[in-house]
């Protein structure tokens, strides 16, 4: 009776994130080691592996992983989904980086690409990223049916373009020294950085067969997700320091960005992004899946993080 | 009898390219005037439609539908393709025209993309494309089946990635004030230009069911024509003015790159070519597809074009 307290009996079902992620993320980055082919041509090689390899918190492939564990869909495909995304996020971080964009010389810790190769590789490695993203969804093989690989490069292809993430870069450079609304600025972050993020998600699920009850579940949650995402990001950019972020800090404020914090305040925007975590979590409670203890977990992560 | 002569009896039978492209080519550009949207936001839609709109030979589109005729494929799926591989291109000569790169101001006799609305701009435009490019071929209706959908993707990214468009470009960029071989020089166009050139007949051939013989001789003739049009490229870069071919000529010189004209003289260029030209013809004999007249008269203004 006095010995140590014996372990609540579900214990071993806790879910633990990080052994959730470690295995994960082992297979990701083998896969995109395997896959972003050092030998391309005259040097390209070198800079898209630099640009994808050894960084990032591959948020976007755990979020393909774990939506597709939730409908029990086809691992080979959400693998090739998972990197496929992480792809499209470095080249857009490539591109975004350069002199023209937002000039700036620090990412995860190093150089960035254009500092380290040169503009126009850096140019070049971010236009052979999102080729290889889409390279990846269509393997010429057995191993994921045709309508999945379909599906996948939809997916991508919407949310990496003018109606998705390049269309809230657009606004985000029209932007700058303005003052927006919290509709236009919302409008602008949905599409910057929500819709990979919801694409991710979206694209775990098109590796199953899930129900349309399940799918807008998943849907809503990474919506909500997504956007909790970038409010964070614009806390962080205030409240941490480029050691603790990997890149430079207070970078909204020096180039006069509208963003959450400065539309908002520091504690209204907290309290948002915690407001936009509930919602992603009720939607996956009212999705019906059964297991979304992993995707629970990344919301959660995502809006506790400090960097 | 004195009269004038009749007409030969197989005047009607007779193949006019001229004719056979204004059909298709107003059915391109309608198709990208719809597809590539004005209302992408902040000016990227605008900058988008400039990259797009009212210019190019449009070979590539050409090739795709001259392609899927000769083996009897379906109509839609090729429209879609013709329009992808044009984004594509489109896509590459606005990042090619970038300061960082070429630094060019003139592109089909108007101020390139970046001169008009800024390099940011330019750089997302290119992005947009790209990905735009890929969202072609993936609607999401039953009118192009999903084995088609993913075959498409799968020719295209490999054609514009590293191992092929943007691969040939590092080469191109890492050869300048370099002397190259002709093995090396033949390798960096068979990516640079080739490889798109290649992939836009062999995506022709994909919205229909070729057996293996007609698909090696579409794949031979798309290779050697997509060879003789560097070639000629280079040889016009030399003899012919700006103003003729709508971008700034006598550049390659200027920049000290290595040409076909640089390595094996104007004369020597010329006979290539036309070898070139009659093993892309032979190539489409030995196929024995039926009706391979288009592809001909391509491959033909290919190598007599003086633009």
């Amino acid at each position: 009776m006095n010995g140590a307290a014996a372990p609540p009996p579900d214990a071993d079902m806790a879910f633990n994130l990080d052994r959730w992620s470690a295995v994960r993320l082992e297979c990701v980055e083998r896969s995109l080691s395997k896959w972003v082919v050092a030998d391309a041509p005259a040097g390209l090689g070198d800079a898209m592996r630099y640009a994808v390899l050894d960084g990032g918190k591959r948020l976007r492939p755990l979020l393909v992983l774990a939506a597709c564990e939730a409908v029990g869909g086809l691992g080979e495909a959400a693998l090739r989904a998972a990197c496929a995304t992480e792809l499209i996020h470095a080249y857009s971080l490539v591109h975004d980086d350069m002199p023209c964009m937002d000039n700036d010389v620090l990412r995860r810790g190093k150089p960035t690409v254009h500092v380290k190769f040169g503009q126009a590789q850096a140019l070049l490695a971010g236009d052979a990223l999102q080729a290889l993203a889409f390279e990846l969804l269509v393997p010429d093989d057995d191993a994921v049916p045709a309508g999945v690989q379909a599906a996948l490069c939809r997916l991508l292809a919407r949310s990496a373009g003018h109606a998705g993430m390049a269309g809230g870069q657009a606004i985000d450079l029209a932007s700058v020294g303005q003052s927006l609304t919290q509709a236009q600025l919302f409008e602008m972050h949905k599409l910057k950085t929500g819709a990979l993020l919801e694409a991710s998600v979206m694209m775990g699920a098109a590796c199953g067969s899930a129900s349309g009850a399940e799918l807008s579940g998943l849907q809503a949650y990474g919506s909500a997700m997504g956007l909790a995402f970038q409010v964070v990001d614009d806390i962080l950019d205030v409240t941490a320091d480029s050691a603790t972020l990997g890149k430079t800090a207070g970078k909204d404020a020096a180039q006069a960005k509208p963003t959450y914090v400065s539309l908002l305040g520091l504690d209204r925007s907290r309290a948002y992004a915690q407001k936009l975590l509930a919602q992603s979590l009720r939607a996956l409670d009212a999705s019906g899946l059964r297991d979304t203890r992993a995707l629970q977990s990344l919301a959660m992560m995502v809006v506790n993080r400090d960097n």
